[in-house]
């Protein structure tokens, strides 16, 4: 234990603790010029954390900067937390939520950017509370860049070192070598993606400050709306879902790809299997919704939903189908339509996509595609083998020869991501949820994704769980957002023994 | 293809042919003498299969008598479903099941050991059409037997390898070295169990006929029952469910470990690490659905089984608890109880538990429970690699070093099984069950277990589901019982290459 170089640790959380306080204060004038009393009690949240992060940052001078894996990973960890305790306090001391359980799972719901909500009415919220939901989302999706960039790969769990592999290096096409300096391109391509989308979906239709509040769960595939249909509350302006499908598309996309994008190389992109695979699944998995919309459409299962259809019944069938399942792939969890009431047959195409994820390097959670692509190489790969048992032939990745070490850090990662489900499935079980909604919410908080199955449908919201089921979902969700490991790992007896 | 030694394989084919209809010559008396109709059809299609078999015997005289690996899987699957569609015959010329796929889901439910029925009337059944059922359970556990012996280390895959390496060797402590001792050595045992099943079952209160059809269902983990209502049929006769709990358990076990306490070397059984996780984790899960049943039954699930509580509550809730968690860990599928009518925490367990199967080397189907071993202790492992990534920490197995490839196989094995779990629910879900029964139905089949939840619960069967579901449903129970990739990897196109 006195190897861990604690000072450090606790510096780091004083910085995250003070970043997150500014923007508590970037919150409070939305709700001082909205004339909120809840402005005061924003105001007050965002000086204690300062003042928390303050006494953090200062009282710990560490003696070296050293930072192994050990303090990474409590780094990561603690790191979350602290934005969760400190962000909690907003919905705590303006009593927009006053109790704790309740206050804890929707600003870890945030930070992890998973969007499920226990709030029954969004829309009475204060402003300055609704844009808080938006920045904890905003925020996390920060945090997810860094870690995937920097932390990750130093980590080497799950085989995240496989993305890395194309992200900084020293070779003159790949991104900048020096890690900060990738942060910094990222972030801002981060913050240029924001900004675009809030214009767009201003120019839409939207009010400013709902355009904002979108563009912000957008991008980090958060998922927050300020309104309680989700984007099913724009179903009569169909341009704000393509623009949010397209968005959510960008999100869940590689960064580093989508920086190779703005700089004109579109031909770099189109050279990653990753991106290939996720967008024409998308498109694939899309085409057959559509299908099922148009002709297929169970008339018996009655949504409470408003679907005006705009521009006729083919154009409806295309928007949501695109919509709901760029949203879900991406692990957004924004709603257009509610899936589980199109048929039988596209609920359990929409629970198998509860377990596809994004792309690596983007701010969407779950397993993630390039693993599923990992995975399915190695599976054709075993038939070969069981012939040809003395062959030795790798899996191929991008035009590369992936290493053994890699595949079984995936393979691995599945296991245990897919272990993790099953006991959580069975815990939510137990803890009151019926056997539906228990594998619905298990798949979506361990998959950051939001809405689920069964009594946490798109239409629903997680505010009927029981405490502890609002306590375990939080912890699904840090687990989920932090692949497992760096939260996990915590609990192993060998990570607290001196080496 | 030239390469393919086409002879001996339709020589194997034949000898599986010819058993297969001395077994329906068995089956005929039952009827004659009963005086049923169906006597004469079960006749002629003992004739029949007889007659294709000797064709296909004499006709195939081989050159050589090498058999490799292709010959190998070709053997196997197409074994199978020789047996399959001679074993047909006797329903379809007897006009007991005259529709075909009706005929074949019953009959590859038979040989697979998965005991799901389309009957929705199984005691107007005549009783040579029963035994035939309870006969095709029974030769298709000596199928799994010999499988296992002398086929799949062979082809080495899914690491089977790991099984084996404690079966038959030149070690003077091991079973009998050669293979074919071996398999005669086991299929004693199997004899012998099913003889001291049906005489115990018969003391306890059974008619002989119905011991005996339940003997060779349990010994081969099968599942069929000669009762609509299965075992819950005699739960006024609580030892014919202890009897048939004790029997499903040992079925469930290695055989070669059944051997070596056959012999009387009890201490042999307690060293092997899967057999005290297999019974551990049976007693384990029952003690904590006995707490379940016996505290918390929601009773506004209503099930349409009558349960005399003979010994009172407490035996009630030990003994339905004990029953139904072996049977579905040993993939017997016979039903004291409906364990969906417990509440739905237990439905949950009980989903999970479909994903455990019984030991390798017994004719439980499933994942079984060593590549469950591997797997967990491969995670823990990944944990500890996580920090020490150089370090070489290889899985223990019963006190050795497992290899690497091993742990390979068996993580790829998990993967595909759960892929095709996953492909095979949406199919279902396609094909027109509801979101859980498609679920139910797809682990079921894959895992050769038999009743499952929703629509195909333990109180229903298989007989609504749609002729192209039907026929998907067999297709899972081939290729769950033959380990995947004997079968899948027929649809490879490098399997038909020359090499
Ligand atoms: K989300
Ligand atoms: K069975």
């Amino acid at each position: 234990m006195n190897s861990l170089n604690i000072k450090i640790i606790y510096r780091f959380l004083g910085i995250t603790a003070i970043l997150n306080g500014l923007f508590m204060f970037i919150a409070f004038p939305f709700s001082f010029f909205n004339e909120e009393n809840e402005a005061w009690g924003i105001l007050n949240a965002g000086i204690i954390t300062i003042f928390i992060g303050l006494l953090l940052y200062l009282f710990n001078k560490p003696k070296n900067t050293n930072i192994q894996k050990k303090e990474g990973y409590l780094i990561v960890t603690l790191g979350w937390l602290t934005l969760s305790i400190t962000g909690m306090l907003p919905y705590l001391l303006s009593g927009a939520i006053p109790s704790i359980p309740d206050a804890f799972f929707e600003t870890i719901s945030g930070y992890s950017t998973t969007g499920s909500s226990i709030l029954k009415d969004i829309e009475i919220m204060p402003k300055g509370i609704l844009f808080w939901r938006s920045a904890t989302h905003w925020i996390g999706g920060m945090g997810i860049i860094v870690l995937t960039i920097a932390i990750l790969p130093l980590l080497g769990i799950g085989g995240m070192q496989l993305f890395m592999a194309e992200a900084p290096g020293p070779s003159a096409d790949k991104l900048h070598p020096r890690i900060t300096d990738t942060a910094k391109r990222l972030y801002l391509i981060y913050v240029v993606l924001t900004f675009a989308e809030f214009f767009l979906l201003k120019v839409a239709g939207m009010t400013w400050f709902d355009a904002l509040n979108h563009a912000m769960a957008t991008v980090s595939t958060g998922g927050f709306s300020t309104k309680n249909a989700s984007i099913a509350h724009y179903n009569h302006l169909p341009f704000v879902q393509y623009i949010i499908t397209f968005f959510m598309l960008v999100a869940g996309t590689n960064f580093v790809l989508t920086y190779f994008a703005l700089k004109g190389k579109i031909q770099k992109v189109f050279q990653s299997e990753e991106f290939r695979y996720y967008l024409f699944g998308i498109i694939g998995v899309s085409s057959l919704i559509i299908i099922l919309i148009y002709h297929f459409q169970d008339p018996s299962l009655e949504t409470s939903i408003n679907h005006p259809k705009v521009f006729g019944d083919l154009e409806y069938a295309i928007r949501h189908s695109l919509f709901m399942v760029t949203s879900v792939v991406t692990t957004t969890g924004f709603v257009s339509a509610d899936f589980t009431m199109w048929n039988f047959f596209a609920t359990g195409i929409f629970f198998a996509l509860f377990f596809t994820g994004g792309s690596a390097g983007s701010t969407s959670g779950g397993v993630k595609v390039v693993r599923h692509i990992v995975m399915l190489k190695n599976s054709f790969l075993e038939f070969k083998k069981a012939l040809h048992p003395n062959a030795i032939i790798p899996v191929r990745y991008d035009g590369k020869s992936v290493s053994q070490t890699i595949v079984f850090n995936i393979l691995s990662f599945f296991i245990i991501y897919m272990f993790i489900f099953i006991m959580a499935s069975v815990t939510l079980n137990l803890l009151g949820l019926d056997f539906v909604s228990a594998l619905g919410a298990a798949a979506s908080s361990l998959g950051n994704i939001g809405p689920a199955i069964g009594s946490v449908s798109p239409v629903d919201n997680f505010a009927h769980l029981s405490t502890s089921a609002k306590w375990f979902c939080s912890f699904l969700m840090l687990i989920g957002r932090l692949e497992l490991f760096t939260v996990l790992i915590l609990f192993t007896p060998f990570f607290w023994r001196k080496n």
